[in-house]
């Protein structure tokens, strides 16, 4: 049916693409699916009571605030108590470093919104989270893909990305989305040292850095740049981006960035004409929540819980995968990633393994370049473990059926 | 303190304004100013008891659901809902037809993501709609604006601006932002008959619609073009938006937009990488508040308040503003407008008022071109009876002083 729209829609709407994740999103409602898709929290530690109550006492006490317009910068309390919890990484700023964002991947779009021309270029890992890419597809950018390994992103390569003149680099250094690989402490500084080198400036962003499940925390690239300029104060170079999606829940659609005042200031001229501002009461139920250091309690008992789920999807890979299959080992997250035999396409792969119930996300939608057709993303957080194992099983039994019908085709 | 990000800003950016309404939003937050800046509700309205009772049931049933990621298109109760109530104004829709929005400041901006190249005209209201503007400049668009009088836009002005081949119009036809005035009928079957003839599709905004004081409810234009071109089923030429910032609360930031399912479809990949989607949690809650009719029981509670204030701030203005002076009179809504004698600058006028404890916003900043420096926007939602009365009555001291100061260098 067209309507005088249908021939209206702006340039930077071509390379827009129908996503495959949202269509596999859909495919997680049926009840019957276990999904290694999606990168949903395990619904069953929400913390449901802390929600109804800091609700009602912020209601309460201030509803009339809550429920009213409120400054783009985000309420002061909620940032002061971003500003304090991220000190303890080393990252010390004030708010006026501090953007209240409607979940990161808002910070991710207003990034793209107040950086990126058409055609400037983002180094970025390969795979990286794919939903960056859709948010700066629609700025038009271009990237340059770097591959990462099991420390993550490879800085052998990066000296050639680095000599495109990239507007900035894009790095997920903690349990990677879709690897779940995290960056190693010596490679965090070699691109540190390349960014200042050549000048580049990066976007650091941090989802899961809360949910490490063993060894130390390894330095922000934050802190690592911000050392290396000791001498400019509010100087660095980084962009940080964290949310609370992932230790207190998606469906508040709550993050913040980091930058320099200079920065948050555009991005809030920036969030002014987008959505003028996250929502009052949810800010201040969060800030109530988070107050009095549930934020951490609660981060602890999510990260006991994932990694349980993180050793049983391995040691149910282990047990199910043919030979041939490769997969992460993550420190924490919700990820673990998965290389199949090269004559594998994971798309393939998906429409069988929906039929037997199981869903995952194909690997290729998270390589800019569009590679990465035998690879695939298994999330471990949202099945509780008799799933995860059940489904593994399931999993391996149908890629043995497609090796075997490869097989028999090349025969 | 420059860091590698300051000479990096995109170059959508240098058409970005610091906004004066942002400033002037933080005016209004000193308890002591009597504020007709903003476009505040009433917070002595809002339904906090309903907010806490509804947000408690919406978590004890639904608490995972509510605290999940959710689809992009919006919770599908709330789409339903949304489509009923549209429907008593003859918006007859399906949930295919309606995505629900981070409010309606994200409507603008999904709208001008989707069809705006850079160089694009958008034909507007002279003056409209500052958030609009804001919008797309990002998106650089420009603007043909059309002058509007106590009927809404000039229609005998429009064929013109319909001439320069416009992406889309834009209009406020219900107690327009900022002039309160209100588009007749006549004109808005005119403004359909101009859209057809020169293949323009519209963008009607309304925000204010549920907020008419007396007389009857005018036709959307949503509606006068799904007649003339009853043919075509979701053939409407129009996309129409609106709000629940203003009949329930502004600080949920929750809207919607009904618009042909393949531009829906557009909007939703957009929004994917613009938020992913809108608070899971506020949508639930705002749909149990909603549902069983408290909607329109509130809204005709807010109307009978703003209604008096309207007569209050309209009977103000006829005994204090000094001669020369004009203002709208409008059926709804929030705001009445000002135009002063040309010789006063309304953005001096602000200075001195601000110092005698007065707040409003110039009018220059809602004209796409600039002009209007001797016209002000009035709110009349926000501050009770007596300080409306209290300080238009300063307004008034000051204006006359201005006036007179002028006078005398002009002798």
């Amino acid at each position: 049916m067209k309507t005088l729209w249908s021939e209206r829609y702006a340039q930077r709407t071509h390379t827009m693409q129908g996503s495959a994740v949202r269509e596999l999103l859909k495919l997680t409602e049926k009840p019957d699916i276990i999904s290694f898709a999606g990168g949903m929290p395990a619904p069953e530690l929400f913390p449901v009571k802390e929600f109804s109550d800091a609700t009602r006492k912020v209601l309460a006490e201030s509803g009339k605030q809550a429920l009213q317009y409120g400054p783009t910068e985000g309420c002061r309390k909620l940032r002061e108590l971003i500003a304090r919890h991220t000190a303890r990484y080393g990252i010390k700023v004030g708010t006026e470093n501090i953007l209240i964002t409607t979940a990161s991947q808002q910070a991710l779009d207003l990034l793209g919104k107040i950086f990126v021309n058409p055609g400037d270029r983002i180094v970025v890992e390969q795979p990286t989270y794919l939903g960056a890419l859709q948010a700066w597809n629609m700025y038009q950018a271009r990237y340059v893909s770097v591959p990462l390994d099991e420390e993550g992103m490879r800085t052998d390569l990066l000296e050639e990305a680095m000599r495109t003149g990239p507007k900035f680099l894009y790095a997920l250094p903690n349990f990677q989305n879709p690897t779940g690989v995290t960056l190693s402490e010596e490679r965090r500084r070699r691109i540190i040292e390349l960014a200042d080198h050549y000048g580049v400036p990066i976007v650091e962003d941090d989802p899961y850095g809360q949910l490490r499940f063993e060894g130390e925390h390894l330095t922000p690239l934050f802190v690592l740049d911000s050392r290396t300029r000791a001498m400019q104060q509010d100087g660095s170079n980084v962009v940080y981006l964290s949310t609370f999606s992932k230790t207190l829940a998606p469906g508040i659609r709550l993050g913040w960035i980091v930058a320099p005042a200079e920065v948050i200031q555009k991005l809030v001229t920036a969030k002014q004409g987008t959505d003028l501002h996250t929502s009052t009461l949810v800010q201040m139920v969060a800030h109530e929540i988070s107050r009095g250091g549930f934020l951490d309690k609660h981060a602890h008992q999510v990260r006991s819980v994932y990694k349980a789920r993180r050793d049983t999807i391995l040691a149910a890979l282990d047990r199910n995968m043919p030979e041939g299959v490769h997969w992460t080992r993550p420190l924490g997250g919700l990820f673990t990633w998965v290389t199949l035999p090269g004559r594998i396409d994971a798309a393939d792969l998906l429409r069988e393994a929906v039929e037997e119930g199981v869903a995952f996300v194909p690997g290729a939608a998270f390589h800019a370049d569009g590679s990465g057709r035998n690879t695939m993303r298994l999330n471990f957080s949202y099945a509780p473990p008799e799933l995860i194992e059940e489904g593994i099983r399931r999993l391996g039994g149908v890629l043995k059926r497609q090796l075997a019908a490869v097989a028999c085709l090349q025969a």
